[in-house]
C-alpha cells in the first residue's frame, strides 16, 4: 500500500485500521480523505460547477424514480446572512461560502402535478413518503458532496437548518410538502485554515456479519470513545465530558439539547407532512 | 466535451442537457454513468472489497460525529433467501447477489453505551434523532454505492426491505432502536443483461435559484413526464398510466399502494423509535 493511502487509513481509523484493508482503490482514497470544510476563500466557483454538482446529485439512486427532492442554490449575500441567522450561532460558514445549497425533501412537485391532473395521492400523507424523500435527498446530496470534493472544493453539511424549518421554508418560498432537510456550504477551502479527517469508529463497531451483535461492538466502541477523548483534547476541540461517549450522550441528553429540534414533528406537520 | 461524456449526459437528460454543462470532471462522469444493477454473475467479490466499501461509507459526513448507523453484511444463502421473501416478490436480486448489505439506522449503539454508564439520553426518543440516523445511514450508503461502482461492481438499493421492518429486524437480530432503512445488493454485473442509466428530470425542474419557484418547474416536469412515457414504452418497461406523472402518482395513490409501508410509523414504534 502506498504511504499516502496508509496515512489516510490511519487518519480515519487510528490504531484500528482493519488488517484486511491492504489495498485501496484510488476513487475510494479520495472519499477517505473527506474532511468538513468550514472556512472558505472568497474565490468564486468556476462556471458550470453548480450544474455538474446537480448532475452528480441527480445520478444517485432514488426510490421508484419519484425523484422526490429539490435543491435551492443560494448565492445572494443577504439571503445567506438571513439563513445563517436561523442556525443559532453556527452560521459563519453559511455566510462566508460562495454557494449555499439547501437540500429539500420535496413531495410538492408530485403533489402539484397530481393536482393539475386531478389524480389521487393520499400516499403522500404517510411517514413512508417523508422517509422516501428524506432518504433520496440524502443520497443526492452525498453524490453532490463527492462531486464537489472531486473538483477540489470543500463542503460542510449544515444540520442546524432543521432548528427552525418553518422560517427556512418561508425564506426560500417553499410550497407545502417541501422541507429543508439540511444545508451544504460549498467553496474553495481556505488554505490558511486546514482541517483534518476525523477518526471514525473501528469497523468492528459498525460492520456486522450475518446478524447484529450488540455484545461484539462494546469493546471497540469503548476503545474509540477513549481514543476520541484524547483526539478532542489534543486538537483543542470542545468536549462535553471525558470521552466520545459522554460527549455524544450529552448531545442527546434530552429535549433541551436538541436546539429546538424536539419540535421537528410539529414543524413537519405545519409544512404539510402529516406523516401518518 | 468528449463523446463518451456527451453520451452520458444525453442518457441522463435526453433532450434537456443543461447548456452550461460543457465540461465534466472525470469523477463526475463516473457518477453520471450510474445505473441500478439487478442481475449479477456468480463471481465472488475480491478479498477486502467489503472493508473498502465500509471505509468509504464511514468517510461520509455525519451529524455531530454520533455515527448513528451500522451495516449488516449478509452472504449466507439461507438468510438472503429469507430476506428476499420479505420483500414481497422483488427479491430475485437479493437472492442472487454475492453480498447483501442491510443499512441500519442505529441509535442502539449510543443507547447501550449510555446504559452502561447510566447517562441520560431522552433525546433519542425524538423524531429528530430518527431523522439524523436515517440521513446519516443514507449518506454512508451512498458513499458505499459510489465506492462499489468505482471498483467496477454494480449495486441496487432495496427499499422493499421496509415492507416488513419488524421481521427484517428479527432475521438480523437487531436490538431495540435499530431499524433497517434499506438493503443494497452488491456484485459483478451480469454482462449478458446490461442496464442503462435512467433519464432524470431536467435540471430546471430540480434546481432553484435563491427561492423555490413552483410555477417555473411546471413546464420542464410536464416535458419530462411525456418523454419518460415514451422511454418506458420503448424499453418495454411496465408503466401504470400514460406517462411518468401518472405512473408516479399511481405509486402514491393511497395507503393500498404502499406495500404495507402505510404502517411504517407503528413498525418504528415497535422497534423502539417513539419519534415524538
Amino acid at each position: 500500500m502506498t504511504q499516502p493511502t496508509n496515512d489516510l487509513l490511519r487518519a480515519r481509523y487510528g490504531e484500528s485500521v482493519p488488517p484486511t484493508l491492504n489495498a485501496i482503490h484510488p476513487a475510494i482514497a479520495s472519499m477517505l480523505s473527506h474532511r468538513s470544510v468550514r472556512a472558505f476563500t472568497r474565490d468564486p466557483l468556476a462556471p458550470g460547477t453548480l450544474e455538474q454538482i446537480v448532475a452528480a446529485a441527480q445520478s444517485a439512486s432514488n426510490s421508484s424514480n419519484l425523484q422526490s427532492w429539490s435543491v435551492v442554490a443560494v448565492e445572494d449575500p443577504g439571503r445567506k446572512e438571513r439563513l445563517a441567522d436561523l442556525t443559532g450561532g453556527e452560521g459563519r460558514y453559511v455566510r462566508d461560502c460562495p454557494l449555499f445549497l439547501m437540500w429539500i425533501a420535496d413531495l410538492a412537485r408530485l403533489d402539484a402535478i397530481g393536482e393539475r391532473r386531478n389524480l389521487r395521492r393520499e400516499g403522500l400523507d404517510y411517514l413512508e413518503l417523508l422517509m422516501v424523500s428524506v432518504i433520496d435527498t440524502a443520497l443526492a446530496a452525498q453524490n453532490a458532496a463527492v462531486a464537489a470534493e472531486a473538483m477540489g472544493l470543500g463542503i460542510v453539511y449544515v444540520g442546524a437548518m432543521r432548528n427552525q424549518p418553518e422560517l427556512v421554508a418561508k425564506e426560500l418560498g417553499l410550497p407545502p410538502r417541501a422541507f429543508g432537510v439540511f444545508g451544504m456550504c460549498v467553496g474553495h477551502p481556505d488554505p490558511s485554515r486546514p482541517t483534518s479527517a476525523k477518526p471514525r469508529l473501528p469497523q468492528a463497531a459498525v460492520l456486522h456479519r450475518e446478524r447484529y451483535d450488540l455484545e461484539a461492538i462494546t469493546e471497540p466502541t469503548d476503545r474509540y470513545a477513549e481514543a476520541m477523548g484524547h483526539y478532542y483534547r489534543r486538537n483543542n476541540m470542545k468536549i462535553n465530558g471525558n470521552d466520545w461517549a459522554e460527549h455524544s450522550l450529552h448531545r442527546v441528553r434530552g429535549a433541551e439539547a436538541l436546539n429546538s429540534r424536539d419540535r421537528l414533528k410539529q414543524a413537519l406537520t405545519a409544512l404539510g407532512f402529516p406523516a401518518h
